[in-house]
């Protein structure tokens, strides 16, 4: 099924000057392809670096470096005396045991080995690419708290360490939110916000709204939590304020959970006005509001918009989340909540009867490094090879998906929301894919989605745009060719 | 009332030449209590280097020792002309700006503020000094990795590294606990690990056995699980096996929470007859046991006994808790469950609904930390100054506690548990200790104890052994001149 056989090796490869991807690694994705397509099998010899070079008029440098990236994903082996072969081995028996694993845990089990290091290009997790984070900034950090007091090995205050809180309240600050220390929590991440935030607001049983798509494991979130979700459609345009109102009067929810900026997995911006309808809302419902805003900084057009907490009218029943996973790295588990001082000190208790504290040297460096404006620089940086990559996405789906596909069109974040055309059969488009080394986050994963097997989330974060361009041109002939119903 | 005025500065010092506790700080500590107890008042003077050194017959350099530990704790000042003074704002404001702070919140929210660096001798937390953990070896281990992969920043697998989970299966091993990796998952230390196991096996509303007395906020941890906790009183023989068997007919709970080993607050050791009869009880009457062997590797007496789930009758309802936080350091937040494998994947399940998963780099840093045999070697450096420690407790209670005044021996662990002569009104007990510079967790910390104002639970890791016996003396001092009832 993966390889087909007999089919003569095919080496051509399309090189655009234009691109801003290295020549290498165009070569790289696009021989990788062949591979996993069947184009060259298992065992079959590769021109030799030399050959391959004055087929393609590049420098010897550029396919050694090409043929280096293949190695280090174990598609390729070079033998002395033989060359380099496609590997016997790799492919298919990776792809077979990431099949066996993902059908067991989904996609959300197994994110390293959905990594580019195994040879999948997975479009599942909507990251930040670890390769783009400039760890050593963070490590400088650690080592000059190393040489510090002893205390650092110790607890820290259930809410978080006071410096840690205090670089949050900068950043709360250029969102327009006013937060006095004991207005924040620092949590281990923004799901782990959402955690204590819903289990301090609601009881087991309590009903709440959710937008809808809404965030990858929702259901399985909320089933833990024990309440009861309510999906609350969202579209590019946003929310429709009375149907919210009749859902509330309908269903009295306790409190009304969304992601206003770039929500995963569509990308939308909500509008200003439906900010402040949405703060408004909560100050006549008398309902709480949780918005996570983890993705605020990752925007690539439009405005930056200010928080449903900064719209004053929402009178303390706001509960804002924010995370560094997005901005800078999810290896921090770092990530806080601001919200009025009655639900902080809550918060506060709850983490501490739940884990005591979170770790404090970790705090202390990520304090430093924000203090240091290592922040802005590394968004500086990230945020156009992110843009990048989005517009690979859009203009591979554009390109690759056939018609009747629909896509959102994500303003910042790291995924776009994907409906397939109807009247085919994709139940088993997920294994192909895998197959195919490419895997993405489908939409039974994604509570309020009807169309479970028509949509997927696809995340363009973690991938280079060549890859970006493949793996998506892969599914499009996948879906292309899955049987009409 | 901290200070008593018009009386004759005294700065005799008893020496005791038998002593492990360097003289410098034997000093020091006297001085303080003197301090303390306004034996010399703020603003006078106290001798010089020289004249101090001649008096007490020893070097310059040990007195010149002994003022610099007063210095940093901010008790004396030194000024150009005027020599060395005992500070003017320094202990009253801090002693009342503490029990401000206390009275609000307990000693729990306090680790550093109570520490030594405040001027504070701490009796009040069961953890181990963080000045004994060699931070160097640790940060070694993350320099090493800081040169790794660029996925050291992502997540982990929400039941934890690989690496590090070897390593658990290590120290079970030892622990004559057979694990594979299914059986374990990593924790952020062991009252994250009962928070998810608690979680996992009981519903809201449930009950569930707990040793008494229990560990500090036991009542407050049991509230935010929603589970109703049964006190089961625990003595240095153990338990009333038939008093469980009765409880359990009566209450049908969903399982039964210890720690045999040095269970703080009393340090008592758990019998292997005892041990084994909990595992039996875990069978026949198909509940779970929770055992939390966290402190089983800091023993200073007798011999290890085997964990419950070791017990091979237990068949697979013990659950076994342990923790980084006390055999190595609580900065890092990490702890482990080993259970059967249908527990262990729900606790995993629980884990990543909750927050995703742990912290990465430190899991691979402590796993690399294990592998290379630290453990043993830190053990090896600390239990001795611990003994001391723990003797020292024993010793000042013995000298320094009024007729009637009852310890436990702890074999094992950071903590007695004191109960002071009936008779006598200790209402006022708690503050007074703050404003005498010693804080200790009071009896109504501790979930199933009935004499809350007669009971208190002393510490030792924390403080020198000279910190120790002054702050019992002036403890004991308190207690005998509480008014009579």
């Amino acid at each position: 099924m993966l390889l087909k056989e007999g089919i003569e090796p095919d080496f051509e490869v399309r090189i655009d000057p234009d691109s801003r991807e290295p020549v290498y690694r165009q070569i790289a994705e696009q021989l990788k392809s062949k591979i996993i397509e069947g184009v060259i099998l298992p065992g079959q010899s590769l021109p030799t670096v030399r050959q391959l070079a004055d087929r393609l008029s590049v420098s010897n440098f550029t396919v050694l470096h090409a043929y280096g990236l293949l190695q280090q994903q174990n598609l390729i082996e070079s033998t002395i005396g033989r060359g380099t072969v496609v590997s016997k081995r790799a492919f298919r028996e990776q792809g077979e045991f990431l099949i066996r694993q993902l059908a067991h845990s989904g996609p959300f089990n197994a994110f390293e080995d959905l990594s580019e290091a195994a040879g999948i290009r997975s479009l599942a997790t909507a990251c930040p690419d670890p390769a783009l984070f400039h760890a050593d900034e963070f490590w400088a950090e650690l080592y000059a708290l190393g040489k510090g007091s002893h205390w650092q090995m110790y607890y820290s205050p259930p809410h978080g360490e006071p410096e840690l809180i205090s670089a949050v309240q900068n950043l709360l600050r250029k969102d327009r939110i006013i937060a006095t220390p004991s207005h924040v929590v620092i949590t281990s991440g923004s799901t782990h916000a959402m955690t204590l935030a819903v289990d301090v607001v609601c009881d087991p049983g309590d009903t709440v709204l959710v937008e809808s798509p809404s965030f990858l494991g929702s259901e399985s979130f909320f089933a833990h939590r024990r309440v009861r979700p309510i999906p609350v459609p969202r579209t590019a345009e946003g929310f429709d304020i009375d149907a919210i109102l009749a859902l509330i009067k309908k269903h009295r929810p306790k409190c009304f959970i969304l992601s206003p900026s770039y929500s995963a997995p569509t990308g939308y911006q909500l509008s200003y006005e439906q900010r402040e309808a949405i703060a408004q809302i909560a100050n006549d419902q008398q309902i709480f509001v949780l918005e996570n805003e983890s993705f605020s900084r990752i925007r690539y057009d439009g405005d930056a918009l200010p928080p449903i907490t900064a719209f004053g009218r929402g009178s303390g029943r706001v509960i804002h989340i924010g995370s560094f996973s997005y901005m800078l790295t999810p290896g921090l588990r770092l990530g806080y909540i601001a919200s009025q001082i009655n639900i902080s000190k809550r918060i506060a208790d709850r983490l501490r009867a739940q884990q005591l504290s979170l770790c404090r040297f970790t705090q202390l460096a990520t304090a430093s490094y924000l203090k240091n404006g290592s922040l802005d620089t590394h968004l500086q940086r990230v945020l156009p090879k992110y843009r990048l990559r989005r517009d690979a996405m859009l203009q591979a789906l554009e390109t690759s998906m056939p018609a009747g596909t629909q896509w959102s069109w994500p303003e910042g974040g790291f995924s776009t929301w994907v409906e397939l055309p109807a009247g085919r059969d994709y139940s088993k488009l997920y294994q192909q894919a895998v197959e195919h080394g490419t895997a993405f986050a489908g939409g039974g994963l994604f509570l309020g989605c009807h169309e479970k097997e028509r949509c997927m989330r696809l995340t363009f974060g973690m991938q280079s745009t060549s890859a970006i361009q493949e793996a998506v041109r892969i599914l499009g002939k996948l879906v292309e060719s899955s049987p009409t119903t």
